[in-house]
């Protein structure tokens, strides 16, 4: 056994070990309402921020709260041998707002562990897989490292987003300000998940993102429906005319130029994929859905994995309190998003989308738009040998082989990394279908957690066993 | 000169010579939040209720607060000379919500009269206009005919109502319990408007209304647009694509059966309109608007008075707050309505409806509905004398030919008061185009309130007379 190997047994026995602190300050900071698309939870934001620096230092990083124009990042450094990898590790301490409040079992913000009839445990709370409990995997395996032989294996960087739920205003510009202190031989991203309950799984392709938002605009005011009802233009119909024109009946996106740049996957990612045991049945009825909406020639796999999509987010106009009222209102107004794969140009789908809406607009209708962020799809270099290393790790932990997956979701820092500091990104996570990640009721399971930081502790040995 | 005419010129110099008190009665009035529709605001409208039945009561009425299982209703009896016509005055003291609130520029309940830079002055107010501002025109006509002359002369009762603006739950069960008590000779209903600044009007056609409001359900709780975004259904996709259908681009309904029932105006009525000066340009270019959106095959005021409409007034679905977020919701909806005329069956166009979003939701959809309220169009007998009575005494007091016009909104009590108490509406107001009912920054002419009064006081004179 080499002086890594007996070391890591030492940690990972501290782990076990250590449980019920280590679920204690994941507690804590599933306390912080770290909301941030919403203004009102600012000093939340800061405050967890704070709370996260000060834990890094207790464990030996030389960490800050970093302002930015928006909410601030946490950049913490530790040092580890002469001659191991430096490694960039990513997370975000925001949240996703918890409305509508009515559907959540639990208040969002007081986190609890419930135990199931089987006897399986799950933490409960906003945050708890989204982002918090899969970035407190890796600080509590860096506790362990440094407790219990007291350095790290590789030097490590710590970057702790708060804006990642809001668009990401702040990090390009804080990544080129900072890209001396921040550029290492590899980025880890632990925001991903678990192929299922016992799969690990590495994520090798992301879908990226195009979010705007329109306001349709007619009258000067809100109008009387039975004094102008008929010949005043009425903004939801216009707008509904818009939103119902993007697809046509076969699931496919009508925006000219829309799939331009799509790639097919390679040959070897979709034979994995063909081989992985995928239920679609199962996977679209545990949310009581049974006929996939997407692309009618696709499989459900990949309309998640390797199809763009056009989604409207969120859509209003008019009344919409209690009761009724005949309202022709001035105004409606959608949020839409679109996942990319392959070379999709953000920007171009955009200025497609505008146009779209701009040639489908009555002479009476004026539009404005905001625009929510962009970032094209992923394909990383999984045939190198660190991802081969985290796998093998993954495969140690959890007694079953690590897949090389797809992800439907988007996760700008990874193209970030790649475009502004020439790094590749290991994306490593713990959460699982049902963690119901923006939704009510969020969770994340007890082992996720438990395991979560055994295998980080483990993938940290075997990145440093490469040096 | 009769007696009644010399009793009307005393009670005319009272109406002026009191202007000031009749005012801030008035103000009192506007300054009760009557929203009916929001539960919040129930203590309110009984406040309201009871202030108007103390007022009846300050001038000879027996006046009383009547119990609903909603708002409660103000009924109050004034008996007139042997022989008299019997008539029924009704209005409504709630008011539409506020919102959105930001588009104020005064507290939508802290009324203020303004001044014009021609010297004209306005009453703003949320129910300045619509009805407590008309309400109050018939009330001080009556108290200055009980103090000039210490009786009216007419046998009044009045009804007020508090739901108008909530589609009036309580209103049928209470004209069928209180048949007798409320049945009069003629209605007299003051929701409706001039003809210009300049000119009054008797409304002679109204439009129904059908209200219904959908809700949309697809996936058992929201989802992320990463995790589920292709194969998960998107309830504001359906709902837009439902929507969308329902015009074809000549502005026309597309419900099967909508148009069944649809009566063209009489020719005696088509004349009048064809010879009303109307500026549709004008009319449209008031609320910035300039394209005719209702049937292309019809004019403007066709389009308003005598054509059907199916407007959205309100749709809700996914985040629509500050920001963003990346949401498939579980769930979207609208608030619809539908202007009638003619013959159409309010519930028939609901039953088609209904079945409409039926027949074009996906497998994965189910589908919620809730009725707000339903009511016929209406033609009233403009040719019989009492019309005519009215129309001369309204001349007499503008100096201007009073007109019979329609009216594009539904005032359901027209058509209650025809089928449960056999008895007709004249529909006489003061509101302008351009009073924002419903909208922000409500307001009443000044003058529709002072002229207003002189009017009902008028009216009532010319009735009695025909006595």
């Amino acid at each position: 056994m080499s002086g890594l190997d007996q070391a890591l047994e030492g940690v990972l026995a501290r782990l076990d070990a250590e449980r019920e602190a280590a679920l204690s300050r994941l507690f804590q900071l599933l306390r912080f309402e770290s909301i941030s698309t919403d203004p009102d939870y600012a000093t939340d934001c800061r405050q967890t921020a704070e709370w996260l620096a000060t834990e890094l230092s207790g464990i030996g990083f030389d960490a800050s709260v970093r302002v930015t124009s928006g909410h601030p990042m946490v950049v913490g450094h530790a040092e580890g041998p002469d001659g191991a990898p430096h490694l960039l590790f990513y997370g975000h301490y925001d949240v996703q707002p918890v409305d509508p409040l009515e559907y959540w079992n639990t208040p969002p913000f007081e986190p609890a562990v419930e135990v199931r009839e089987d006897g399986s445990q799950l933490i409960r709370a906003r945050g708890a897989s989204d982002d918090k409990g899969q970035l407190m995997t890796f600080v509590e395996a860096c506790r362990a490292w440094r407790e219990e032989t007291g350095a790290l294996p590789c030097s490590v960087t710590v970057l702790f987003e708060g804006e990642e739920e809001s668009g990401s205003p702040s990090l390009v510009p804080f990544l080129e300000a900072h890209r001396e202190e921040l550029t290492c031989d590899l980025a880890m991203v632990c925001d991903t998940g678990m192929w299922d309950a016992d799969t690990p799984a590495i994520s090798v392709t992301l879908r990226g993102l195009m979010g705007d938002e329109v306001i349709v605009k007619a009258a000067s005011r809100d109008l009387h429906s039975g004094g102008y009802g008929g010949p005043a233009t009425n903004p939801i119909r216009v707008l509904s005319k818009i939103l119902a024109g993007l697809h046509d009946d076969q699931g496919r996106v009508t925006l000219p130029g829309f799939y331009d740049g799509v790639v097919e996957p390679s040959p070897e990612i979709k034979a994995q994929w063909d081989a992985l045991p995928f239920d679609a049945e199962q996977f679209l009825g545990s949310v009581q859905l049974s006929h996939p909406a997407g692309e009618a020639d696709r499989s459900v796999l990949e309309q998640l994995w390797s199809r763009p999509t056009m989604e409207f987010n969120g859509v209003t106009g008019g009344y919409t309190g209690q009761g009724f009222k005949t309202v022709l209102p001035a105004q409606a107004s959608a949020k839409i998003s679109c996942r990319l794969v392959g070379d999709q140009d953000p920007e171009a789908i955009r200025t497609a989308w505008r146009a779209y809406v701009r040639e489908n607009l009555p002479t009476d209708c004026e539009v404005e738009f905001f625009p929510h962020g962009g970032a094209p799809g992923t394909v990383l270099p999984y045939e190198s040998p660190s991802y081969e290393a985290a796998r093998g790790a993954l495969t140690a932990e959890w007694g079953a082989d690590a897949a090389f997956v797809g992800c439907g979701g988007s996760i700008p820092i990874v193209g970030y990394f790649q475009e502004i500091l020439g790094m590749d990104s290991l994306m490593v996570g713990f959460a699982l279908e049902d963690d119901a990640i923006h939704s009510p009721n969020e969770k994340y399971e007890l082992k996720s957690f438990q395991t979560g930081a055994r295998s980080w502790a483990r993938i940290l040995a075997a990145l440093a066993a490469r040096s």
